[in-house]
This record gives C-alpha cells, sequence and structure tokens, in this order.
C-alpha cells in the first residue's frame, strides 16, 4: 500500500516538497485556498479549500493517510479537532503549539534548560519601559501568535514613539519582550525525526537576514568549530524529541560573541533555512520531512560539497523576470535557480537560486549576482 | 512570458521531467493516454489522448509553445502536419526520423562517415543467409521501426531455425541485418543540443545491459582514457548537429576490444542512459532536456562525483513492494530510490536506485543490492 500525504498550505514549501513525493512514489494531496497557489499549479488534482474552515479539514483528511503543513498557522481548536477524530497529524498539536505561540515556546524552552534571550510576557507599555530599563534601553517586543517574517516583532529602545510601542498591544495577544542578544551571527539547526524517534541532524547554517527575512544562507555555517555545531545540533535534537517533532524541525538561534547559543524561532516543516538541501545534501529537507511523517527510514542528511550558498530571490523592480532569467543561466551554467510560481511583489520570496563548491566567496559572489541581477538590483 | 512545455507520453521520462519544470518555474503540459500513466499521475491537469489521432495531438499543441516527447512513437505524417500548422517540434520531425527508422539512421551516419557496425537491408530469409556466410555467421536482425527495449532485435546464427529467421519479416517493414560487434562493452554519449546551437556533452558512460535491456549505467565508464571518452563525446556532438537534434540525444555504442566505438542506436529524449543525471550531474538530462527545448542556456553536465552508479529496478517476484523498499532505505540511507509510479510486472522498469561516491565497488554492491532486495531476487 503507497501511502497518501496531505499538506495543507500550497505555498513554495509544499511546492518544494512535490518533487520528493513524486521520486518517493508517494501521492502528495495538496490543500491550497486558490488553483494558482504555488503547489497547486504543480500538483495534480490540488483540493481548493479553506483551511480555516474545519469541514474543509476534515473532508481533505478523510482522502489521506496523514497530513502535514505547509506553514504551521492552522487553528489549534482544528488540530486537536482532527486528532480527536482519529488523523494523523504530523507533527501533532501538541508540538505545533510550540511553533505558534512564543509565549508557549519560551516557557517550555526555559523549563527544559534550553538557553533563551531573557524575556517576559508585558502587559502594555509600562511594561515594556520596566523591561527596557533592566535590559540596557533595548528590547524585541513579539506578538505571541500570528507573526512570520519580520512580521509582529518589534525593535524598540529608549526613544521610540510612544504609538510604536503600543502597537504589538493592538491584537489582543499576549506579548512577549525579549532582549536584544549582542549576537555575532544567526544560525540554524535542522533535524529531521520520526514518529519511532529516530532523528537526523544537517551540518548547522549560518543565515542571514536583511530586513527581518533570510537573504542568505551558507551552509555550513563558516568557521564554527565541530564542537559548536554539535552543540547547535544536541539543542535542535532536544528540542525535537522533548517536543515530540515529527517531520522537519529549524531551530534559529542567535550565536552570541561569546559563542553561545540562544533559540530565537522554531518552524517545524520545511524551512528557508534548508532549501540548500536540495541541491547541497544527500537527502533534502523535503525528502525527509516527506519520510519522517511516514514514518520511513531517514535519509542521509550530509552535505554533498565543502559548501552551498543559498541566495533567496525577492520580487524587486523588473515585473518580467523570465528574459533576467536567461542572462543569469547563460552566465553561469553551474548556479541553480528554484522558482516558486509566484508573481513579483516588491520583497516577496519568487524564488531561491544555490551555488555549491569549494571556493566561499566565489559561490557567495555567483548565488547574489544571480539574485540580484533577476531582482534587478544591477544590470551588468 | 513562461512559456509551455507540452510533452507527448505519459512514461517514466515525462514523469522525470516533470520535476526540472517545477523547479525551472516552467509548465509541462503531459498527454498521457491513461490519466493513471506515470506521469499524468504527478501532473496537473494532464491531458488524457490519443497520440495516435491528430486532432488530438494538435488539440494538446494548441496550448503549448513548443512541444517536445517522452518518446519517439509519434508518427511521420502526424508529425510533419503538426510542423505545417505551425507547432514548434523539438526536435522536429527531420531529426526524429533517425530515432524512428533505423535504417534511414544507418543511412544517414554512414553517409557522414560515423562508425556502425557493417549492415545492410534484406529481402528476406535468403538475404540473411547471404549475410550471415559474409558476416561469419552471426548476425543481428532488426526491423526498421517499431522496436525499443530488446523488442524488433532478433540475433541468428548458422543454426537458427528457419521460423526464427523469418519472423522480423512479419511486420511488413524493412530488415536490417547488423554484424555481431565483438565487443568490450556497452557505452552511451550522451548530448543536449539547443535550437541556437549551443551543446553540451555528458560524461561518457557504461551502459551493461541484460536481456536486451538496460541494466545499470557507470558514470564515467571506468577505465576509458581521456581522449576516448572525447572521440565518444566528439561522435554525439556531430550526430546531433549535422541530424539537427534539439533536446536530449543519447547515442548507444559498442566499444570494440580494439578501442574503437560504433554506433548501436540513438535515442531524441531522455534516455535511461542519463538518469544517474537527476543526483549525480549538476544538470540533470530532463532539465537539459527543457532548457534545450526552450532555447534557454544550458546547465553544465558535470558529474558531482567521482563515480555514480545508476542500477534499473524490473518488477519481478514481489508484487507488493512497499515493505521491501522500506526495508533498502533502513539499509542504507544515502542510496537514491525513484518511483515511476507502475504497477509491478515481471521485466517492466519500475524504478531505479542511484549511488554515488569514490568506491566504484561498494557503489555497484550498494545499488544492485537495493535493486534485487526490492525486486525480490535476495531477502537479506
Amino acid at each position: 500500500m503507497w501511502p497518501v500525504v496531505g499538506i495543507v498550505g500550497g505555498g513554495q514549501l509544499a511546492r518544494m516538497t512535490y518533487p520528493a513525493a513524486l521520486e518517493l512514489g508517494v501521492r502528495l494531496s495538496v490543500l491550497a485556498a486558490h488553483p494558482d497557489d504555488s503547489a497547486a499549479q504543480v500538483a495534480r488534482d490540488p483540493v481548493v479549500a479553506d483551511e480555516k474552515a474545519l469541514d474543509d479539514l476534515e473532508a481533505f483528511a478523510k482522502a489521506c493517510d496523514v497530513v502535514t503543513f505547509d506553514h504551521e498557522h492552522v487553528a489549534q481548536e482544528h488540530l486537536r479537532a482532527l486528532e480527536a477524530a482519529g488523523v494523523p497529524l504530523r507533527p501533532g498539536s501538541d508540538a505545533l503549539l510550540y511553533a505558534q505561540d512564543k509565549v508557549e515556546m519560551r516557557a517550555r524552552l526555559s523549563a527544559l534548560g534550553i538557553p533563551c534571550p531573557s524575556h517576559r510576557i508585558v502587559a502594555g507599555p509600562g511594561g515594556v519601559a520596566s523591561f527596557l530599563r533592566e535590559h540596557g534601553g533595548q528590547a524585541v517586543l513579539k506578538t505571541a501568535r500570528g507573526g512570520y517574517d519580520g512580521k509582529g516583532v518589534w525593535l524598540v529602545d529608549d526613544v521610540t514613539p510612544a504609538e510604536v510601542v503600543a502597537e504589538p498591544f493592538r491584537a489582543g495577544v499576549p506579548v512577549l519582550a525579549e532582549e536584544r542578544v549582542a549576537f555575532r551571527r544567526e544560525v540554524a539547526a535542522m533535524v529531521a525525526r520520526s514518529p519511532h524517534g529516530q532523528a537526523v541532524a544537517y551540518p548547522v547554517v549560518e543565515s542571514v537576514q536583511r530586513d527581518g527575512v533570510c537573504a542568505e544562507v551558507i551552509a555550513p555555517a563558516p568557521e564554527m568549530p565541530e564542537e559548536r555545531a554539535v552543540e547547535a545540533q544536541r539543542i535542535a535534537l532536544t528540542v525535537a524529541a522533548e517536543l515530540d517533532v515529527v517531520g522537519i524541525l529549524a531551530v534559529e538561534m542567535f550565536e552570541t560573541t561569546e559563542g553561545d547559543f540562544l533559540v530565537n524561532e522554531l518552524a517545524m516543516r520545511p524551512h528557508n533555512s534548508g532549501h540548500w538541501t536540495i541541491d547541497g545534501a544527500v537527502t533534502s529537507q523535503f525528502e525527509n520531512h516527506l519520510r519522517a511523517v511516514l514514518d520511513l527510514p531517514l535519509g542521509e542528511p550530509q552535505a554533498r560539497a565543502p559548501y552551498t550558498v543559498m541566495v533567496n530571490i525577492l520580487g524587486g523592480d523588473l515585473p518580467e523576470i523570465y528574459p533576467a532569467y536567461r542572462h543569469v543561466m547563460a552566465r553561469d551554467p553551474g548556479v541553480k535557480v528554484h522558482w516558486y510560481g509566484k508573481s513579483v511583489r516588491r520583497g516577496r520570496k519568487v524564488g531561491h537560486v544555490t551555488a555549491y563548491g569549494d571556493d566561499l566567496e566565489s559561490l557567495r559572489e555567483r548565488a547574489w549576482h544571480a539574485a540580484e541581477y533577476i531582482r534587478g538590483d544591477i544590470d551588468e
């Protein structure tokens, strides 16, 4: 019996999971809001439905052996209702809670002794002022739920206007204040874990953010001593096991100037920090996510080249990118460009470029050139 | 404008082209005879139609910018009618003729001075007898059209029963007699060529046949001196240019005990001898086929590892292969298994396994073990 995996959400993560399913011989059924969504464009018989409606989710799940997710935004009450009806969700609602709610996540990780930035729930601007006084006049405010890619996050300090400090509280969900970590860089540790507890750890990567959005990933993180990489992997494996995560878990961390790791965010699905694995690892994050949710033995996570660099292609000033794409292909027949089938909007992730090999500086130059040329930031 | 590529035929070659299209951001429209055909299973909105009916082909082509093929079996009269109606066929009918008709192929290659086995058209068993007398009592009979994977091919000698010698003539198409080449091994040279004439050559591979069907491919062909590999690539590039092939061309050759090459067969589409490129080359044959038919710049054909071994999985005694598949994944997390979504029939190609790395003997052992275990030939 060849199983059917249902994936809720039709974004680029579901789209990039599709080739992995095809090669594994597994059917991937995509639930998407629109037939033109990134994954729905490519999937056989996409299910166009409303992931906010429990009825739609239930009908979708009936035709699947297991259900997984393109994102973490399905409501907890729906996840629990599906599980009560016997639907195998992977990851399950208990695990997903910690990827959905930053207050729950901080509490749970702290209880496990996982190092996190100093943080506390603040009730309003007065609480923010106290937190700022105790943390050198700088803080990050985050709504407990609903944030991603820089949304739901505010950097505040002593001179931030009162109306900005008041903003996070308007959503009516708890607000966390966190210290502004003096970090050397951001890194991510990715693991895949299956229901019976097998887990594999990918090489730890450096993740370069611009304007709160991942811009570049370097695998492995350069100049990270082996024992530090193992420590980052140990943190991710601990989180996966303790939270009973099934599938891919990405743990985004700050590496401090002292070389310590502080957990920033969790993602329980294939993640931007793992896109390099399509071209750069023996088994991609997408294939290992599927293997994990099906409780199949996991594939090797090792890198295939000394370095792999991934640069996101964001929508820019060129509405029509096909001609720029042709140019990039002609200039560098060794870079791999991946498209998400999305229309171009300024700042929107529409694809990514991968380059792999020995010489990190040359790989970074090649990947950035391709991404910036397609974006329209450079014209030669 | 992002183009739509139409592919006629819903077999595993179209299926494996699908992920390449997805990553390139190109829409691949699949014409298949049945909605459950290998490629139709995975493609968005497959067109279920009869490729033998010109009306169906015309309707299909109307929604495509260019049309390419999963196989070479579309009738010449249909190809020419489509071209007369302005449909860009890639490769075109003039080129495809030489992949469809072995008599035409032999005549053209011989005229170009490309080394081929000694051959001639024979009109009946009497002609076969003369040919046998002149060629040491051994010959291969081939029908001009309709053969593949050992079909349409007969090995005959002095003691072959008369009814077997008469068989090839029953189809009513010309029959070629060819010398039985004393070959050291079979090799294949693969190139991709675009309409404006750019071409790239893949590493030359050794192809191991069993019962007339490709069983294993080793990339690159072991112990082949560089200048011999370049000679094989030169032959393939010459054939592609002279026959105006667009897309992938695979040239199957005999390497004689003296180290010379004699062309055996041509395929103008992704080919079994290039499946190793999915995991083993910078740009897969499927991606370069699409780039070529779209006249996009071609991608690098280089190998990513010192050796890549591909072994076909043929249907065997296990009708239900999923449990065997699980076992193989657990035993060897580094082999890559690719499934075609086909039901298991004895001897049918249902998938392939790839292993890559440094140690050829170990890679061969691993890939063969996986394929034979799944087939049911071994149970440990």
